[in-house]
């Protein structure tokens, strides 16, 4: 039985490379729990690049480092515009279609388990994890 | 902001309902977390039945009540092979390409997040989530 | 960055030691989780044992085996008796001023959390967690 | 049972009050999880205040965005001393005797669960969970 305690954790994200992640995204990777599944990162985006059409299959919560990201559609589609300085979360189960960052955006962000990646009709066509994203920051 | 305590939840599994679940197996649907995406139920198998190769995106807890159970293949393909008044605990991210019940078999199982059942590439076909399966017992 | 996939569990039961909890109560320890602070035991009660006044501090999951468990003083006092077979989920926060096992009694229970034991006011007098359990089970 | 998606939550924090925490130490508190006992806060601390004795019973996870904490008496004393732009979690179990604040620092933090704090003997005087933080935020 595992037993002993887990060791402490302390990093200067500056000092992590950037990993693609998609087009115009990138992310440092600071931690990922094989047991649970959850992951945190620094994501930073370029002006009019999107994440793809997604499932969160565990909550996501976040803090806006910089600039802008508009989820949902933003708050003028009904959904949400945030800024530097501003806090979500997103629950498990939820789709966004469309989370969009028109200005150079940086945030911090959790997510509590994996995100499935969808086509038109709503099909999964890719599932990313804690297992996939330790993988991609190994290179 | 939620700031309520949960509801208890009280439960005499043997007033629900047996839901289909796949060939030759049902489920009794205990308590699903929209919040942490976790779900519990009752499986029942019958003799000759077995779950489609699928992967765990998040962990699984059993106790055996009844039968037999082989977990990727079972013991004799350096798998496990369960019984009644065992215990289990399958990591986040492990594949089970066959989980075979060779007798009528039931037990009580936790998974703390989503399965995604897998075609003969490995790839993602499906994703069972609290979602689907809250849907399934409501019929 | 610890990042490899946890090591699956299964254990037969029978095979642990019963490890004395409280009067007339004891366990077996199936998993702690160093991580969440989640642990799994088997709870062996002795007819007319209780659980001394606590809070959860994390949420409690049960599955009644054998026996009768009276929670909140039972179905009489508005709380819960639970019979073999029985369901339930007892939620972060709640305080059990009174457990009671009026019979022999065994269940199988997962604590997502740590346990706080009161005193007559209500007031901390111990907290009970995963590296309390997982010392007293190594003796 | 309770099978809807959570709501999600998008907060600027600059609209909640800073509630105070303990001397020179006040939080804004954006979430806490009445199921899972998680609590997210941006913590304030003034210059050369510090927390009292603790014990983490859940895992504490932060980015800090100004200032200098020094975490086990800092980087001298063997512990950590972090900075604005750095991430750090702290495990489950872990106890800090000393976390000082020789500036004026802000910093986000998650933490997975309940606090425990502790009198010079590492007995428990008082538990802090996510009721006494709603509840303190509730005024």
């Amino acid at each position: 039985m595992q037993s002993n305690r887990l060791e402490d954790v302390y990093i200067s994200p500056s000092t992590l490379p950037w990993v693609p992640f998609s087009d115009g995204i990138r992310f440092r990777l600071l931690r990922v729990s094989p047991e649970t599944g959850t992951w945190t990162v620094l994501f930073h985006c370029m002006p009019g690049s999107a994440f793809a059409s997604h499932q969160h299959l565990g909550a996501g919560e976040y803090l806006m480092l910089k600039g802008k990201m508009e989820v949902r559609g933003g708050r003028e589609a009904g959904g949400v515009t945030a800024f530097a300085g501003d806090y979500g979360y997103e629950p498990s189960g939820v789709v966004h279609e469309q989370t969009h960052f028109p200005e150079e955006t940086e945030f911090y962000f959790t997510n509590f388990g994996p995100v499935a990646f969808l086509d038109d009709e709503g099909n999964t066509t890719s599932v990313l994890d804690w297992q996939v994203l330790a993988s991609l920051a190994k290179g």
